[in-house]
């Protein structure tokens, strides 16, 4: 068995039973009430009675963008970019993203996330982070078109990235992330294409979010902006658009029929207020892919996407005046990635999209607390998505590792101390 | 010393300075670097480099409906009522509502709220809950116009219960809690008020909560709810109105005008999908005192009001397109009862609204984990509004005792397993 990694969980609870895990080189080998199996374990966990839960997968991050937390915090969108995060952003070093990804991460492995998919500078710094943290990413370095200097040289650096990041291990794959419509140029997006269909990868882009940006869409290509990206066709199963708040329902067909997914992100909508919400019940009548995010932690400001969920179920019942507009398994589902195999999978076209806690699905996988009183009564997903807060995991397993255990983290008091070092540097404490 | 209780809390940050915190009989006597005291303390709490925090005033709930947690979900408000709630609560036993408040009081305890109105049968139960659990409340028992028995029967009922609670020590205070005007008659509101007046009571109604209920209102009495009240001598600075969502400009001058407090619950208004939301920009430009609340645990469904004043912050946020509509500041002051000196002072007109954290102010406040990654850079007051939820909190004292140490809370076991079998007797689970 050398070189393996076997996992054994007991103690945990499953549909009302108690039951045991087996988990063997980050894939679960065996779940139920009589998994008997005397291999010796490489590492173990008792989960002490609290419930087996899938864990959640955060659709669109800014992560490092925590040491950003609370600058600019009454600003508008266009404002908050332009006044308080871009001068700053310009100053970035590799080690600030590391720092600042390392913290995003102890703040997803506490409540319950286990994989994301990030778009931001010095993505090499991001991707170190998320494998000394343990987690799964989908990491888009983003692609802007740059006022001082030539396309050719811009996609040179953005290829030679991709190539650094394509040398990491498994739970780290690479997307292609355009920024946006009004900051990327046809020919720009044109090349993002075809380089995403030529490497394999997926598409990472915003799209929607403030209805200026669809104005000024209709107003440059005569088309609202799905209908603009679908004429570049960067419409596919393999794109994802976050944000989607203005999309109508010709566009919502539009994107259902290519197979692409929208993340919503409905915390940052609401921070920077943007005047409206992601259009979930027509969304869901088309068919749309769908997935859950927070956002940076500069426009949230939290990485809890459990909290996050309930404010997504909210805002939805609130928009449509309806009570029922959401069912709970809907919005579980959602946030835990099995509404779109693009997000479900990060980036990870060889893994099978199973159901969480089976034989052969990924050992991703969370213990809730057995003594968090929001969950001590009443139906489990509806306590998940109404009542908890990600405080109620107990223990987090990613690939197989236990990450949090009793809600320590390894090394977890280095990254704050590092943290605020770097963003003091940057001039953000 | 005899008789009296002193607290020494030590090892506390402030301002950004390192400092303890004495307290006598639940007054705060000193606070400061330079604490030197060597009187023998009764209770010590070593905050371990916490910060210093006031403690939340939930300013509307129904505790014991922890119980109802989750059943009914998915219906809107009158629904929700009529077919979840109200056949069950004709069942309820006081030893129900007990331990559904004292699970209630553990979720508060955990999340930083240190005092609640409350409004809810059997409320003898939820005076010895809230005096054994060791919070404070303003406790309600509801006034309905009954179907079945004459109102001199109902008043002799209600006075008896308001003269048990009279009975309980000082962290109990009672108010007059006419539940609603589509509930109670105008003879009935006019007892109230009478009533109130007569026994020196607060009293805690349910004010505009959908827009049928404005509606209604107009045609029945040809006045809007709030001066409809405002006939009847309801509106005064000891009177609070829960929800108040559909309040017009010239309503809430009149409150304002009045003194009356509104108390906004934005979760439970968007989970049972009523339509608007709190008109915070114009009760703020009116002066309106204001609270925050969480409503039940059946319509929201969890009490962390600091997770709800994120909601809070961001849908008006959301509503007025505007992200600079509510600062942190004034969002952080009505979540702490600094809006409104009702709320804040919890019926104890004696208690002077003093600032908190300050010697003479009541020894209530929190103790802040000093690991929580969400709360290690950038502004305090805005991680606590848009970054925190409740579980930030580690240590919690209420009246200069500890009530919850380093996130752990006496006889936290029993209280959820006798509720677990309320909640079963009742066919909840």
């Amino acid at each position: 068995m050398s070189g393996h990694h076997r996992l054994v969980v007991t103690g945990a609870e499953l549909d009302g039973e108690t039951v045991s895990l087996t988990a063997l080189d980050g894939t679960i080998t065996a779940i139920g009430p009589d998994v008997a199996d005397h291999t010796p374990a490489d590492e173990t966990l008792d989960a002490g009675g609290g419930m087996l839960c899938p864990s959640l997968v955060n659709g669109h991050t800014h992560a490092a963008m925590t040491l950003f937390r609370g600058h600019g915090d009454d600003l508008p969108l266009m404002r908050w970019l332009q006044e308080a995060i871009w001068p700053v952003e310009a100053r970035l070093e590799e080690e600030d993203v590391y720092w600042g990804t390392r913290l995003a991460c102890l703040e997803m492995i506490r409540s319950g996330t286990t994989g994301f998919w990030d778009m931001y500078w010095q993505p090499v710094g991001t991707a170190r982070a998320v494998e000394d943290a343990g987690l799964r990413a989908v990491i888009g370095p983003p692609l802007f078109d740059p006022p001082d200097k030539p396309l050719e040289d811009r996609n040179r650096e953005l290829e030679e990235r991709l190539d650094q990041l394509a040398s990491f291990g498994g739970n780290i794959a690479t997307a292609v992330a355009p920024h946006a419509i009004y900051t990327v140029g046809t020919a720009s997006l044109e090349y993002a294409v075809g380089l995403a269909s030529e490497r394999g990868l997926p598409i990472h882009i915003h799209l929607s979010e403030t209805e200026g940006e669809v104005l000024d869409c209709v107003e440059a290509h005569g088309m609202r902006p799905a209908a603009y990206l679908d004429s570049l066709g960067m419409l596919t199963p393999s794109t994802t658009l976050a944000h989607g708040v203005w999309l109508d329902r010709e566009e919502l067909e539009l994107i259902a029929d290519r197979g692409a997914t929208v993340t919503t992100n409905p915390v940052a909508n609401m921070k920077l207020a943007v005047g409206g919400s992601f259009p979930y019940p027509e969304a869901r009548r088309a068919g749309v892919s769908m997935a859950l995010g927070t956002d940076g932690a500069g426009s949230n400001n939290s990485l809890d996407l459990m909290a996050d969920l309930k404010t997504f179920a909210l805002v939805q019942r609130h928009s449509a005046v309806d009570a029922e507009v959401i069912p709970i398994g809907e919005a579980w589902a959602i946030a835990t990635g099995r509404r779109s195999e693009l997000i479900g999978n990060l980036g990870r076209p060889g893994v099978p999209a199973s159901d969480p806690l089976t034989v052969g699905a990924p050992a991703d996988f969370l213990v809730l607390d057995p003594e968090a009183p929001e969950l001590s009564l009443g139906n489990p997903t509806s306590n998940l998505v109404y009542a908890a807060s990600g405080s109620a995991v107990k223990d987090t397993v990613i690939n197989g590792r236990v990450l949090m255990r009793d809600r320590q983290i390894e090394g977890q008091e280095e990254v704050l101390i590092r943290a605020r070092e770097r963003a003091a540097r940057l001039g953000l404490t």
